[in-house]
């Protein structure tokens, strides 16, 4: 273990930019502190599928302390920071204690944000964490449930809607699975109903899918999920989410379930330090990722705007995360050693992946794209390998090849019901039935 | 399907005795419809091993409707009962509705029980249903990130102070497994305390451990936790459970974690009939299972109050539930064939077993018993066979198999955290750290 004297290291956070930078430091003599609200790193590429019920919970969580406890000089702290006090170099936790620190790097991740309309968030939940996803999962799942019990057809077809507001990655792969679950999984399961008569409404104010992605990829994408059985309206803003379902370009669709795939915005780091951020409130940093003024506070992953030689933002993704986390930790590693000038970052960009259901997936790896079956297996592998351990490459490997194979779904669990108040509201609009 | 016009059997609970139920007549010309309040059925006999990080929630659930898809004269309900109308042969929903039988069975299975101290439930949580069993994993898991973040050396101590109240197989099993998480699985994960200085702390009224099985298992149960580093202290009631802790035989234990594994309560189908129930609220049915004077209103399970020749109770296990099940079901089968006099129902007993950590367990067959690991493996393969479809037997295999092979758990996740106002409590208590 590193002497306490040794230079202290906090990182908030434990998504993939920060857990980069603890495990890269781990073997070095400094002292490293994380600090995460939560117990567990979640695989987020993934979170759709526990919300579709594709996937358990713990498939794609780790507990933090579990990853790190073979490197004694990480210290795990299970703790909500509330501010940082650039003055003292301290973090300032929920319950009024204080951590003191020699680097700090901010990696706290992102929430889903409403543009100015937080009112819709009761009824359109996003999904960021694992308990939004295990929400929406009992939404999709209840929704199906009340439906069996419905006797009027218009409170039926308004419990079959299903609405998922932005065409991004998630909004794409939440559309997909959604479907396959209500024409596949759960062709059989009900009497009172058929579940091919299920909606599933794909709405992007934009112009196509997958912005990020090719325009042939786009297309196909929108193409793919057609026949899925899949509603995609492009180019039409959604004006209101309420109870009662969504106006898409002035016209009301009534909908029992509506989730929120439309945009994001950073934690409250750049309030903190009262320092410049952008419109999603990611801190304007500088080239080598430090915050402006502080040469001592980094902030990573979709905590920073960071701006790519072409003026483009570098993407909210796992791997640009994991990119900065490394550079941000090479980078101490040069100042403890006496270096003081580093090259800018730079963001070497991958390729991106999207999938479409079960069976198809898009790669655009810029030097060549790729779609259909062979896409979706690459999407498969690609997936299975970043996750982290055999234990959880066996279990997801599993989960998929049955769902494949059976189109059964084994996650499909209605739990913790009691605290959401959107499916409160909904049920009491079901008129009584079987009398 | 069957007509409209055939004979309609409601069956409220999909238990292991309701779903047995459904099962043997889906196949015969009766209309079934299947009522619970939750849309899973659970394995409630694997349930402690979710509450102890082992396992995920979906590896012992299975959705209902999934199970009875096959059978198109069965419809599933996702729906709450709250009183059955005798006289005109009707269950009352909870939202009003009614729904019409001509035969009913009650299958409602029980909640864990206080015995006149219901306000002990909030330190002493009870596990019967899966968010009891999150709910418990979230308490454990927080107590020792809470240690890892405590000054004060009374308030770790009673951080890592891990009591469990009642001495049957749900407490040996919880004691042994919460041994073996502090001392195995957790052991490098925290750097401010030593895991084994956690106390596990396993309380019984009784003189014994095990009081269904015969002396000698149970005295090598004790043997085997006291070897896991368990405290068991026999025939020491509990007076007193505070957030504080425990009051043993008059002795303050200081202690953050409480579980309850003393007793357990009927619902109130009694209630809902205004027929007798014993103590614990069981209903006293006659020989044929029937609740006397409903001769077409059965009740089983742990509804039931049903008594042997030797006049011992049949015990509250899912091979009796099934039993009784599947005796109900023959009964009903005769019925609708003109049989008129049918035998009372016996129960054969099958065995009992119980786990002790990874490595032991006890067998009691009556005509053979014996303990250790041979029986550990017994009562694992048991377990898996009496698992629902080869992909849970799958996922609970590997799950099992890496614990026992690496001594990780990969279910460690501390979620929905804010409804338990006990935790809330506990954590005002701990002092500012790390100043």
């Amino acid at each position: 273990m590193a002497a306490d004297s040794a230079h202290h290291i906090v990182i908030v956070g434990a998504g993939f930019g920060g857990l980069e930078v603890a495990r890269y430091l781990a073997g070095t003599n400094v002292r490293i502190t994380v600090i995460d609200g939560r117990n567990h790193h979640l695989f987020q590429p993934l979170l759709y599928q526990v919300a579709t019920a594709s996937l358990a919970t713990s498939e794609i969580a780790w507990p933090i302390r579990s990853l790190l406890r073979r490197y004694s000089n990480v210290t795990t702290l299970l703790a909500k920071v509330v501010g940082v006090n650039s003055q003292d170099q301290m973090v300032l936790l929920e319950d009024s204690t204080t951590i003191a620190f020699d680097t700090l790097v901010l990696a706290t991740g992102a929430r889903h944000a409403y543009f100015g309309h937080d009112e819709w968030e009761p009824f359109a939940p996003g999904l960021k964490t694992i308990e939004d996803a295990t929400a929406i999962r009992r939404r999709i799942l209840s929704a199906f449930e009340r439906a069996e019990r419905a006797t009027d057809a218009g409170e039926r077809s308004k419990l079959l809607t299903f609405v998922i507001i932005g065409g991004g990655p998630t909004g794409v792969e939440l559309a997909g699975t959604i479907a396959e679950l209500a024409r596949e999984t759960l062709r059989n399961d009900f009497r009172n109903f058929n579940t091919q008569d299920s909606r599933v409404v794909l709405v992007e104010a934009g112009s196509r899918l997958l912005p990020g992605f090719r325009e042939a990829l786009s297309d196909y994408a929108r193409r793919t999920l057609v026949q899925l059985g899949v509603e995609v309206r492009l180019g039409q803003p959604v004006s209101q989410c309420t109870a009662d379902g969504v106006v898409i370009d002035g016209q009301q669709l009534p909908a029992a379930t509506i989730l929120w795939a439309a945009g994001v915005a950073a934690s409250p780091a750049a309030e903190w330090l009262h320092v410049p951020a952008d419109r999603a409130g990611r801190i304007l940093v500088a080239p080598d990722l430090t915050v402006p003024g502080h040469p001592n506070i980094f902030a990573i992953g979709d905590t920073a705007h960071v701006e790519m030689p072409d003026g483009k933002l570098v993407p909210g993704i796992a791997p640009a995360a994991k990119q900065e986390g490394r550079y941000v930790a090479e980078t101490i590693k040069a100042r403890l050693e006496g270096e003081k000038v580093r090259p800018p970052f730079r963001y070497s960009d991958a390729g991106s992946l999207a999938t479409i259901g079960k069976r198809a997936a898009v790669v655009d790896f810029g030097w060549i794209k790729f779609t259909g079956r062979l896409a979706w297996w690459l999407w498969g592998f690609a997936h299975i390998y970043f996750l982290i351990g055999l234990r959880h490459r066996l279990a997801v490997a599993l989960s998929w090849l049955w769902i494949y194979f059976t189109g059964q779904r084994s996650a499909r669990l209605i739990t913790q019901g009691s605290a959401d108040s959107r499916e409160k509201a909904n049920q009491s609009h079901i008129p009584p039935t079987r009398p």
